[in-house]
């Protein structure tokens, strides 16, 4: 069994719960690197209300011990602060006032949802699985969901920076708006954390801004393309052996499953069609000091055969643009049939930051199976141990 | 156990072996049916010599008696017509040829491969499974690999072609062309199979093959963009309860595992980020007569909250330039560790048509995943009573 | 995706967490129904003080709504009652009580193990994640972990019971005194309800008790077997076609995990070795009025070729004596290496009872597994149709 | 991925084929050494005609090169050399004779199979698979399937044996005649595989060829018990954090699942139930000069909390006598629904030496998964270093 995990959890429900599965022991871990990760998640500019009621805190409830991980099963939960206003409709009891379709809340306003959202699972989930309580879908297929994933990410990251693998991720693109970069991952990093955006070019993030502003003024919302870029990994994670082993296949698996994405793209990606081979291939050079082979570009993304080869890995993820919106889209409602105009109170003008947090954490996930697949090892010693055999064999070969 | 296939082989080895596990019995499946899905990969302006010599035929060896599948595992041979040549080079037998990094051929050719190719799997592979002759890696990431994965796809396409999903692969992009067309999907399967380079535009046709001619002439490759149509999906196969079951996710792992895929997009994709939300969502309307839901555009290519919306699934992925070139790339002996410049005596310019092809396949076998897995079914009698049953469940919705 | 669980939690760790993955929407369900199941694991003669203070009690955090499933995945936190005498020793925090292997409770007690017992995971554990506190091993190794498995089961069983599918268990030895019945299954399930060891003949019952206060006063302990009988399964869960989809080795797995178990036989077990095959085959015969095919005996215990046959399902499991013991055993403190005699002051004599409902729960969930592989569906309407479409084809075979 | 296999093909079919997926590269492998096994499980006194027409060989068709694994997937096939026979019987190709259940073969014999054989897949798997023609099921629920998990087991226990892990069957029951040894396992292996009945215990084994003859005089079949041992397993094989992840569980699983065996226990077994815990724990002492912690008891049969504790594993498995016996069974002709009494031609008496030799394989190759997700690894090489690694870290514990 490699590493795995499952979320749980309704976006309005008590709590998600997140169990992650195959963590070696040893690894250090607290609550508040977990915390930093979810908060980087809750930030942006361009968001609505909601982000500020949440201030999500996981609690690790089982699989550490005084710091460090035990090997065993680690239990997180994010509790929804909001819940007492959203304990009667939302309660997994009988008869509460959710039952039959009328769920409604203290003040008596009913929280049933007849009328499905363009762009969103209400109407495919809702006959799917036979609810026509629409409510019972959006709960679930919420973005809240992500702060599960990237608190299991947070520890995915965690073990990798004992490797010093390190995993940054900044905008590239708000709503056409480009943002370009030469500067080292270590200083995007810390140039995109500074910034509301998590974009690098302060030119083009007035220009984002901007953009943001007039779209809110539409009642409108935007989308964007975020960029992770991943140092320090060791050459050989994945495999070319079998189609369901190539690591780039997983990585497009994860980050494509995240709400909204639409595309994903690896090293020079889409461009790679409008060029020469000549120009997209990345030669090959040895370091002899280093013992180690190296290229003098990355367009492969760090990714050759399905598998990493010692360069950054680098990978771009397109967000739509959200599709809760102030302008109305015109909708049915499923009970009647009618046509019906759906209208919000409050939403995000966009999360594409958000995304890009989400994207780095899924990542980190990823990458530590992978990692974990080819090292194997039960504690971080043995990890360690392991790990640092290959490198010298790297060396060596 | 979901619908599974594993395929085994190496490029030159004797034969490439699937086995697809968990068809449902009753499918009327030939080798014919087979054969003419790895026939359609073999075809595309552009090619080398090598395809004309394999001419695949796939062998069907278990699973299937009398025309139907019997429920059991598939099992497909599919020989290399080369073998001849190549056995003493390959043979599984210690103190064969190759013992020992001296692989010869029956002419006393080497084929020991010490210089790794830029854009191969040869240089991590070679690291990652410790092999200094880098054929025990080439031979395995070759993209031979695929006429398996294509050939587990066309029964997974004959599954779907009974319940009327037809799917439809065309190039929109070869080397910077474009290709763009507003034909009805069965139309563009008409053309696109008509065509050398599997696309619909005739004038960006011939840019496109003299795009190609330049590239040969120049001992150079190119890349391109395909699209995946598919027609006929019944709503709600993938889900959006959890990240490892979104159906977007699951596409995107199987096309990005191709051979030198290095993007993957559904819908509007990458172009998303450039528009705001109004113009992006898919309004959702009712036609009373067939009781069922409609959008008039598609922008979210037929997936929403990780699910199939009744629309057509649309998705697209670039194929990088091939990574074999005449035009030598600079790399490094890796016994020697001095540098070196790669040459070789025949490769293709262009295999964008076939990838088309293949994608198309893999396609294929992620949907009838996702469809064996709603409708669960030992038998094809009782796949379509459940097939039908829950369409008369979503027209009574 | 299959139905799938996992569990996580410590013994007196905050709590036990469990995730249940893939269950149909529309499935009514109660916690009172999971702390049913919970408490009948609770009971049963022989038991020392812990399970007193415990009185296990689920939480569903999510996927029920209403008091239905929503398709969604089900997450139950089961809190620990002692949690509170156990913060200081067990939290997940760095520098608390436990750091450096000096983990005290509030008492001062120190709560360091240096002492494996034989026959528990402590030594191999310890060894095997790089433990020194074997607390470290033994608080997730502990059978508590089991009540997760049956608050799993629980929901399962409420699944498999919308389809008149019945479990029952009953103890037919403990400690080598045998209890037989040639009751129906509806009658030793209300026989064993009413048993304080879970058992059908009262005379047995009494033996039973005796061997148990012998045991208690020697401080020993004792195993036992148990059978679990499933009634109301349709034909064809299951599958022959490939050795990971045959039911009878997934029940095996499921049974033979459950800690203390040493042993699983189906129908005739281990006897069968002893009688030639014209004794242990059961002939087929052919009911016409009900158009069904029936034994009239069931030495295969209800699967023939790793499916189901349409008779009851009928499993024993033995559950060895409980390894911690008034009575010391010799053991080795680990880091001293010197020899140590292990004392407990406190544990239960026997606990076949509770493997008892254990092995009822776990059976649900795999036969659960097997019957929405066959049925596939995301709803129980669809679930049901598919089912009765099944049922008629049988009758119509 | 962890190691894995699939295997394919019927019983009469051309071939069956195995693929085995996530073996490390540079693993010496002969074609021999699977033969080998392939021959061993073809030994045994009691079995009738067929087993000489096979004489089964496999064929490696990928994977290996030069005598080494490659790391990438093996294929093997093992060709029926009866298929000539069959040939127009199994056909895959549409309009061949067993259409629409008439098949014949060339004698004009009917090969359409209505009587389903008590103690088969035949009814069962026919109404699953909705096959009239039963012949359609038990080609593939036939033992032959076992030919194929003997090849993979076959590697994986060259795999083991690279380790100085080595596993040893014998019979220890056959018709109720029992076999006991207090050999050491090495000796257990040499008188095993010198006897017709791989027996230790030649008293024992005299009785047990008149218990045979007495069977085959009267048209009937036996049953028995085998036992695997497997020495020189390193600690911590197998995890008890999560019940998918036991040993124990994996290894019932995969025994379980051959054709024909009905229980499985580990150690003391079923046995027991009956003893006081005082007599089945094993105690732990401390072997100061090679550093290792042993028992000298082995009732727990090396696992402990569903993992390897260093000692022996040792498991027993009981197969059922064979269901296809001389002495005529009642059944049902499922198209007339009439009373029918199954005759055969040709069966064998008992097939337990086989079953036992399938054992050693299965269990071979779920150690072998067991091993590889422990250390990782792609190459020997690296796991060597890996493995070592632990050895040495297990005795600085």
């Amino acid at each position: 069994m490699p590493l795995r995990f499952l979320t749980a959890g309704e976006s309005h429900g008590q709590a998600l719960i997140v169990i992650v599965e195959g963590m070696p022991s040893g690894l250090p871990i607290k609550e508040e690197e977990i915390n930093h990760q979810l908060a980087r998640r809750q930030m942006g500019y361009g968001r609505g209300g909601r982000m500020k009621i949440e201030q999500d805190r996981a609690e690790i409830l089982s699989g550490v011990r005084a710091g460090k991980t035990l090997g065993s099963p680690i239990a997180l939960k994010i509790n929804n602060k909001d819940w007492d206003n959203w304990q009667k409709v939302m309660s997994s009891k009988a008869g509460s006032a959710s039952g039959g379709d009328v769920a409604q809340d203290d003040s008596g306003q009913s929280k049933v949802v007849h009328h499905p959202r363009p762009g969103h699972a209400d109407l495919p989930g809702g006959m799917k699985y036979d609810h026509h309580d629409l409510r019972n879908i959006l709960e679930r297929a919420s973005a809240r969901e992500t702060a599960g994933r990237v608190a299991a990410g947070a520890i995915a990251r965690k073990l990798l920076s004992e490797f010093e693998i390190e995993i940054v991720g900044h905008l590239v693109d708000l709503g056409g708006v480009q943002s370009t970069t030469d500067l080292a991952p270590k200083k995007i990093a810390e140039k995109a954390e500074a910034s509301p955006l998590r974009t690098v070019d302060s030119k083009a993030e007035e220009r984002m801004i901007a953009k943001i502003d007039e779209a809110k003024k539409n009642g409108d919302s935007l989308g964007g393309i975020f960029e992770i870029i991943v140092t320090g990994l060791p050459v050989g994670l994945g495999s070319h052996v079998q189609w369901d082993r190539k690591l780039d296949g997983e990585l497009a698996r994860a980050v494509m499953s995240i709400q909204a994405i639409k595309g994903v793209e690896i090293g020079m990606g889409f461009a790679s069609a409008a060029h020469f081979g000549s120009e997209v291939h990345d030669e090959i050079f040895y370091q002899a000091k280093e013992k180690r082979f190296y290229r003098k570009t990355n367009n492969a993304g760090g990714l050759e055969g399905g598998m990493t080869n010692g360069e950054n890995l680098v990978l771009r993820a397109v967000m739509k643009p959200l599709s809760t919106l102030y302008r109305p889209l015109q909708s049915v409602n499923i009970m009647t049939k009618e046509p019906y105009q759906a209208t919000v109170e409050r939403t995000d003008i966009t999360a594409v930051p958000a995304a890009s947090v989400i994207g780095e954490n899924v990542v980190a996930f990823t990458l530590a199976q992978a990692f974990l697949e080819k090292f194997g090892s039960d504690s971080l010693k043995e990890l360690r141990r392991n790990f640092e055999g290959f490198l010298k064999q790297c060396r060596e070969f």
